[in-house]
């Protein structure tokens, strides 16, 4: 069986399944669940083994392949367990496949029906933490400088994708890695907890401004499986310098995003597909500032909790 | 977005993908693959990623259902990991959902143009030793007599497809659960290594004889991830009862399959899909034989080592 490579749509349409295999077997599968399953765990599980079983069956999958996912599988959960649940390879392996973008944008996209879009969002990634500090505005982020670090002054308003008004006392919570590519939680040696973490309250006018570095493109552990498959797969483990946002509010959706410099050779091979073209930004020359040699100006939009958009 | 359920092929056809998400986001991922990928590689992981991607726009899947698969996945393999590999629930959860039988069916299956078809393959599953000791033809392979075992001799003729005639010296490698459904490796305080396991020498009529057990019914573990699976689905875990075997000779395409009593109760809802047609049997009572009540004649016809069957 010869496939066509790299249509980017399902090959189900096009390649009928070999008529050596029993043409009833997934839908036996498929019956043997009973009456009392919850109407989503069936659609989704239905969907999951029907794509299971038409993916062997075009490829026409060996057990030796089979096998070898199975261990590759356990050998994901085996670095979860010994790494006291701090590495998590799974997760990995799903943003190197696409998956969590993907998900990411089920989830949240919004299409706008105002002429303006919200804010994209962007995974979470692993670092996010829940006991990032309120700092006040024109504080900085930076517990622990670094040499190489190029200061940078953010700043920005959050506004409502309805209205157009500022969004007062939006938390805009901020985490990025060090000039060294590591976060805090990877760099004890050199930064404390809560090093590049903060959360900042707009003001009145939607506001919020702080200090923090230019970020710095790093490389996805090169150690493990997930490395592995991407070898296998002839890609880098390069993710683009970033800047990591959460900016929430009581009355509007949440935007969890990622901001990326304009010159950043990575922004179109990201190795987790995060990058979309509103969250690539341009870090300008900052004079008259002794605390910063570096401006960034971003705004965010975000939908009001009941906003609902287009509907398909 | 409404899918119709259960119709046993792929919806990629019927349900268009929902315009709100990104189009070219599957080819953007299988794009940044780079040259020097193995063909069979790029193959096999284009078809997943598509089919990854097409199952969750197709069910929408959420990022909490995405994470509590990641979490899923982990714990497979700590599992196997904490029972130093003696426990993999992995292949378990490939069992329930269809595909390690449909990789054997893809891997092994045969079609015939002879007019006869070979004996169906069957999973090996994950029982089978290689330590199985040689035992003269009217033996026995029970080691440690169990008080409800039923005791018959099992007989039969190993031929070729082909030709119709014997296959002297095939050898017939058999393993099966004692009375209450465990294998040695599972029951130390009852059996002794190699307890109802033997490797038996056809003669030079292609025939082997020896005694072993009716076959009981069991269930997998009901203490780990495949039994939440299992009772997601509202699915039972039996297996229906079944004795193993392994038919092989240096100049045959070997044979692994399972034989299953046809008044067994779980045939057509086995957890893990194994039972075809030919290989549901009839134990029959046993008169004249103080060794035995039962008797169970099996055929094996195996395929020469070179031959191809239709092709497809």
């Amino acid at each position: 069986m010869t496939l066509p490579e790299n249509t980017g749509i399902s090959n189900a349409a096009q390649a009928p399944q070999s008529s050596r295999f029993d043409p009833s077997f997934t839908q036996h599968v498929l019956d043997t669940m009973g009456p009392n399953v919850e109407p989503r765990n069936r659609q989704v599980l239905s969907a999951f083994i029907r794509h299971l079983h038409d993916f062997s069956r075009e490829v026409e999958l060996t057990i030796d392949e089979w096998m070898a996912s199975v261990q590759f599988v356990n050998e994901l959960g085996r670095i979860y367990t010994e790494s006291n649940k701090t590495r998590n390879e799974s997760h990995r392996i799903c943003d190197i496949l696409g998956l969590e973008t993907l998900v990411d944008e089920i989830t949240h996209k919004i299409i706008s029906d105002t002429g303006v879009d919200p804010t994209s969002s962007a995974i979470l990634g692993p670092f996010w933490s829940p006991h990032a500090p309120f700092r006040e505005n024109g504080g900085t982020i930076i517990q622990n400088p670094a040499p190489t670090g190029r200061v940078c002054l953010m700043h920005g308003v959050v506004s409502d994708l309805v209205t157009g008004k500022p969004v007062p006392n939006a938390v805009f919570d901020i985490w990025q890695a060090s000039s060294n590519g590591k976060y805090d939680f990877q760099d004890p040696d050199n930064q404390t907890p809560n090093n590049l973490r903060g959360k900042f309250r707009a003001d009145e006018n939607g506001k919020y401004w702080f200090y923090c570095y230019h970020p710095t493109a790093y490389s996805l552990p090169t150690d493990g499986p997930s490395h592995q498959l991407l070898q296998m797969m002839d890609r880098h483990p390069m993710r683009p310098a970033h800047i990591h946002i959460m900016v929430t509010h009581a009355e509007y959706k949440g935007c969890t995003t990622q901001l990326y410099p304009k010159d950043d050779p990575w922004l179109s091979t990201d190795t987790v597909f995060a990058v979309k073209d509103d969250l690539v930004v341009d870090f300008k020359p900052l004079k008259g500032d002794d605390k910063a040699e570096l401006e960034l100006e971003y705004n965010v939009i975000l939908a009001p909790k009941d906003y609902k958009g287009k509907v398909f």
